[in-house]
């Protein structure tokens, strides 16, 4: 029976390095597999996932008008889907990808970040959270050494900013990976 | 470092009975254990939390009044706070939860339903699944022998009910715990 | 697929109640199950499962002559096997029951401690260390607060044992459960 | 309270990979480690540790012979130790790095195969699945699309070998990983 698998963590865990892993293990084994991330994480250019590590690959791109019931064709030889940056679904889409699992037996895989740097859960990422048959978490390291499984946002100085867009990719502020005491004693 | 828990499952996986286990380990070791489960809930009677094995403890009831805070003073010897029932948690206890676990270094641990019989999650359960530093997920078995991860309502005649009101306890409507393949072809 | 599954834990922290709970459910969706425990644990009597919250259950009980494959016919209409106090499997009778599971496609899921008052594993316990497909830990608590891993052994005057038989069910030695930093430091 | 870490995994799983990813996110945050494998695995030369994505690192080499508690200086700033190959320690050597975690607090962390090509474990492994406070798997793929969990030997002629030495490295021999029911059913 296929599952729904979520992997999430904070920024910087290895989550695409890890989904770039999965996809190498099925393409070796000659299974097929398709790769996904978000149309608006354009930082390695449009429709690339990308390791820290250096590692890169091509991947479609979805967006919240994606129907991926219309993509994923009944009764390919699909092994596997795959979804970079899944925090960026829409609670439609997360449905959409339950049912797609449990009709058509195929397992998909979404990686993404949990909470926003307010710590608010992503829409996309809650769907997951209270559907997703394996749910496990990717460790990062907080700057004290402990896991993180949060993340801060700082303006151009360094400063910690608690308000403002959820999503802002590309702008000149930056984020961090916090622990829980170090997000809340900072 | 403390962390805060969550210990998700559809019905009849055996939530009670770990967080009476629970309690009991901590107590047989002198530790000391506050435990809650929420008011609404009174199947057994208020303030109890029982297992299908036939154990049964007393506990504290929480509604969406409580403030945790004035309750787990700071300072006390407590080892551990149980929290049955935690789907009925609001979203605001729970970031007070877990700013407790990490402003007092206390360990919490909460018991609860993912989703409803609609597929749709409680608020209490999406923000645990957001917070949470250590998330598992017990396992019930669904009629057709896999893993049950959901739960359908059925009406007085077994007639499988698809809409209502999220919440009905001690009604004459009955649930039943399902796999998603279940959920959705049944 | 069926698994082979290990529940491991140090002493206290809830395997039989854990074991009786998965029988429990299984029994409650009218699905039939086996429950085994070890012969020479007499503790509570031979051939009963007991848990420190009070609940008890009769099993069938095995010893180092018992053939599963024989004991276990192709073609029953068994749901799962519960083995209880499994450190005392032999190597050999945990291959039989790992080639049992996928021969047969029935879920084999077996409770025990992983290793002994000195640190040193169980033949058995290593066994289903290494062939198991899930594995996952039953969490017991140190007098220190920590989670415990491991155990050791005091004589009549509480005082710690290093060496002795691996096995001395019933006599007057006391035994408990330790985390790693406790192991080495006391 | 720092913990053993063992992360094992049958062959082409992406254990190597995952190490250079914690070591990674350990040296980006300006926390040190120290990089072991196994002198005896030269497949890319002694002491570099490479992923199949292409990635690659130095790494000091351990044989038999190796005394970490020499290697390891008490006082260090040392955030984490990292061994791949982990099959290769011997059970002291798994004894004296689990004291080595908890008598300096310092996370060890080991990658490694649990079981040889005829589903005997290795000696290292068993043990450190015996002591390892944190235990999980990484999933390789069977060519029948289940997870892998064991591997076979198949000699010049593909034909699978079912005896002989344990250890084999860069003979013409070749691995494969396959799950259990493949293992037992070819």
């Amino acid at each position: 029976m296929a599952k729904l698998h979520y992997r999430y963590a904070s920024m910087n865990a290895g989550k695409s390095t890890q989904l770039l892993q999965v996809a190498y293990n099925y393409t070796e084994g000659g299974h097929k597999v398709r790769l996904f991330t978000a149309k608006i994480d354009d930082r390695l250019g449009t429709g690339v996932i990308g390791s820290r590590l250096g590692v890169t690959r091509e991947a479609e791109v979805y967006d919240e008008s994606t129907v991926f019931d219309k993509l994923l064709k009944r009764g390919s030889d699909l092994a596997c889907v795959l979804i970079d940056e899944a925090q960026f679904l829409t609670p439609t889409q997360v449905h959409e990808l339950h049912f797609l699992v449990h009709d058509r037996n195929l397992p998909i895989m979404c990686f993404g970040l949990r909470s926003d740097f307010m710590g608010i859960p992503f829409p996309g990422s809650m769907r997951l959270l209270s559907l997703a048959e394996d749910i496990s978490e990717l460790k990062a390291i907080c700057a004290c050494g402990h896991k993180s499984t949060m993340q801060i946002r700082l303006d151009d100085d360094g400063v910690r900013v608690r308000s403002g867009d959820t999503v802002l990719i590309g702008g000149n502020n930056r984020y961090r990976q916090v622990c829980a005491a170090c997000f809340y004693s900072t």
